[in-house]
């Protein structure tokens, strides 16, 4: 069985975290699909999909030192050459990926206690972000 | 078809490497499937799963480069609200992500020679990680 | 449905970045999927996959970036230990990792507009990297 679509979220840019854990079991509940995989892709090439704990120490933590080791104010031929500015943006989403896969076991999604599924946007302005969640199995 | 389990390591943290490659086979063995896909994801928001050629010296190599990048020492906001020092574990295991996904191909995980599967435990003390292995093909 | 095959891409090495869409592409129409996912998996230790806008500058400006993280003259007891130069290679492979994992809908890859699949080469030398491109679904 394969069952996917598309969730959208609003997000803030500069690499800002929100939380998708809740609309992608959402997601797996529609599909249902008992066992099997659940593969979360975020479209555009600005930003990132990944877990962490969610809370809100953590993510200010993790804004400071993503923004440690690729500037927001990084001069790049890509801004220079496009005029948008963000290829501090793009240098972050190509490193840490625009995709992962979460097991589905007993209809629910495989995570710790303190692990949420988050898309990381870190573009440098407000976005509209489209992720694709496709369930396969059984 | 769809096969999987937890498998458990023993861990040392502060980014140690341990090879769970014959682990994983073992349960690709199990499911006998003979083409398709093993996902791979850690739970918990304080670890990694990925590749690396697996020999001592690039392990101590990677330590201290990932300790240079993201040091464990570092002050977060995360460690002074919950007081357990491990900010920096998370932001690690964030940025590297929590899964990655192997072909299967004739019943054998498909790697390069030198290729290992590896989690990485960012925390900062010993560890018993959970790792679900979900396989799934034909 | 199963249905996969290994591509071949020569590369230049130092984290240079070759556009693989159009043949990732070519498999799943080969494999007439509609609907599934496709697992991109780069065999060997020293290579990575994920997604940018594959332009020119930005290409540049992420090599720059990399050096800048992990600088390949780096002093590893890797290279120390085997002679072959190229420790820092394998640091960059591990933390970016060694697939991602893209969905399939109505027999395309669900991508951005300016969302490239790509090999990122790490190592110290021209290549021929072997890829795994394995399609699932229905």
């Amino acid at each position: 069985m394969v069952f996917g679509e598309f969730i959208t979220v609003d997000t803030n840019g500069f690499s800002d975290i929100i939380n998708i854990t809740d609309k992608v079991q959402d997601v797996v509940h529609k599909s249902k699909i008992e066992a099997g995989i659940v593969n979360i892709f975020v479209t555009g090439s600005t930003a990132s999909i990944s877990t962490i704990e969610f809370e809100p120490a953590l993510v200010e933590d993790y804004k400071e030192q993503i923004d440690r080791l690729i500037p927001h104010d990084l001069k790049t031929r890509h801004s220079e050459t496009w005029g948008d500015d963000n290829g501090f943006s793009h240098i972050r989403a190509t490193l840490m990926g625009p995709s992962i896969v979460v097991p589905i076991s007993n209809g629910r999604l495989v995570l710790g206690t303190w692990q949420q599924i988050v898309v990381v946007d870190h573009d440098n302005r407000h976005r509209n972000r489209k992720i694709f969640v496709q369930c396969m199995g059984e």
